[in-house]
């Protein structure tokens, strides 16, 4: 039996199955943001490992015709070090595709001409290159990893309660995530920690942050409804482009834990085992893909 | 003139502002419990400092026959080494007068069969000597300090995630308190943290836990509205005391910032410049105390 015949009989079982588990849905998919870390590879020792199958799933995706982008809340690194990275184990990704929440901080910060205390990790650094720090009047916290020390974030917390108005941006609000020796706690850990030390309500940059998905719609070119998110992080990932008008998946890889399918109050539109496993739903239900 | 000459005026002259001032509850106070420290004392190097006249006003509402008992959330060392360490300050306190947090959960720890994780101070080790930590199915945090490290912080979260009902202690939930050298964050950040993280909600042992102030009040022997605390944070010590039913007076020493007399949800039954006047004015309206 040839490749070409046993093709066919996989799609039109997928659109059966499709239809059948009320994933309709799939069929009018245009576009595709990927989260990254936990999606595409396990962060580590040694800048990590690609994910089984998630190299070539992202190549079919991007070979497809469907519109693909990154959306990563990254912040151990510039942009440029983190795509570098992801190609050396050998994903095939343009910078000008990745939306990491950094630059567009760096925007923000200039269009209100503040001056931050930033709690970032060093390899982040590179991206505030210019940005005045001298008297600062807000606090800017990233993934600072071992930089999140009981001294720093006692030295951002006296910054916020001299102000009058406290003002924190956190890059994301993650909770954890996974790298190859276990889970890390995330930036929004430490965000909730200055919340409640500063009493203050931080704004954050990146994913969940309906800006922040608005940028990448707008450089996609595409409606909400015609994208669908994939990402390990139900609430971040998921829940964020739910609530921006996209559909989300959960793949079972990175972070994921089984209790993430009776969440509360985010529930994906689907749970797939992996990246792989998402694109080839994707790819055998839309009629817009070059097959 | 004579002294005795003087202290009725003062008193009668004190009684007519309570009056005046709504503050007719001085009148049946019979029994004050006093925060430690921003109240006795600042914390800082080589163990801190009396904050002036409070030496001298531990020592008239002890003599005048008010019951008097110290209520902390201190968790940097033991009872005991705490109690000495202000006695070489000058305040004459009985460890049988000071009650802690540590201690209560020791004794919940006991009853509920569980073994702690421990993220505390290493000089409140020493509180759980004889408590077993194998296999940990909870987590214990005290004002750790310099530790509370990202990578122990990442510990006490696997930890908690690793069980099917994560269950966490927070000794206090203070959000900072003044060192001579400046604010530092208090265990309650720490808390707020690792509750977002394993998304659970924190069991307080201690300050402003209803259980523990009334531990202190049966020790006392007395009915809640004939008690004040008196202490410098508002929401722990001031509105704590409140929820239990008793009055509470805050004092501007300490951690205490001109903000909180407009804070949205606590308001103190009185604002005192520090313990020598909450002192003074307690013992010139009490008909209770001897003079």
């Amino acid at each position: 039996m040839s490749n070409e015949g046993r093709a066919p009989r996989m799609r039109s079982s997928v659109s059966r199955m499709a239809a059948a588990s009320g994933m309709e849905w799939l069929k009018s998919v245009k576009g595709v943001i990927l989260d990254m870390c936990g999606v595409l590879y396990d962060s580590g020792e040694g800048g990590g490992q690609a994910i089984p199958g998630s190299i070539e799933a992202v190549k079919r995706l991007m070979d497809s015709g469907l519109t693909v982008r990154f959306c990563t809340n990254e912040t151990q690194s510039t942009r440029e070090q983190f795509v570098q990275k992801l190609r050396v184990m050998g994903f095939d990704i343009s910078v000008s595709h990745v939306f990491s929440p950094a630059p567009a901080l760096v925007r923000i910060l200039r269009e209100r001409r503040l001056r931050p205390h930033l709690l970032v990790h060093d390899g982040l650094m590179a991206e505030f290159e210019g940005v005045d720090t001298s008297s600062p009047n807000c606090v800017v916290i990233g993934d600072a990893a071992e930089k999140f020390s009981y001294q720093n974030l006692n030295e951002a917390f006296r910054v916020l309660i001299g102000q009058e108005k406290p003002l924190l941006f956190s890059l994301g609000r993650g909770r954890y995530y996974k790298e190859t020796d276990g889970l890390k706690l995330d930036v929004g850990v430490f965000m909730t920690a200055l919340e409640y030390a500063g009493d203050v309500q931080a704004e954050v940059v990146g994913k969940p942050a309906a800006d922040f998905f608005g940028t990448v719609l707008k450089d996609m070119s595409l409606q909400p409804h015609e994208v669908v998110m994939i990402g390990d992080d139900l609430v971040n990932d998921v829940g964020g482009a739910q609530s921006c008008g996209m559909k989300g998946i959960q793949v079972r890889t990175g972070k994921y834990r089984p209790s993430d399918e009776q969440h509360a109050s985010v529930r994906a539109d689907a749970y797939m085992d992996d990246l792989a496993a998402a694109a080839h739903a994707i790819l055998t239900s839309s009629p817009t893909t070059e097959r």
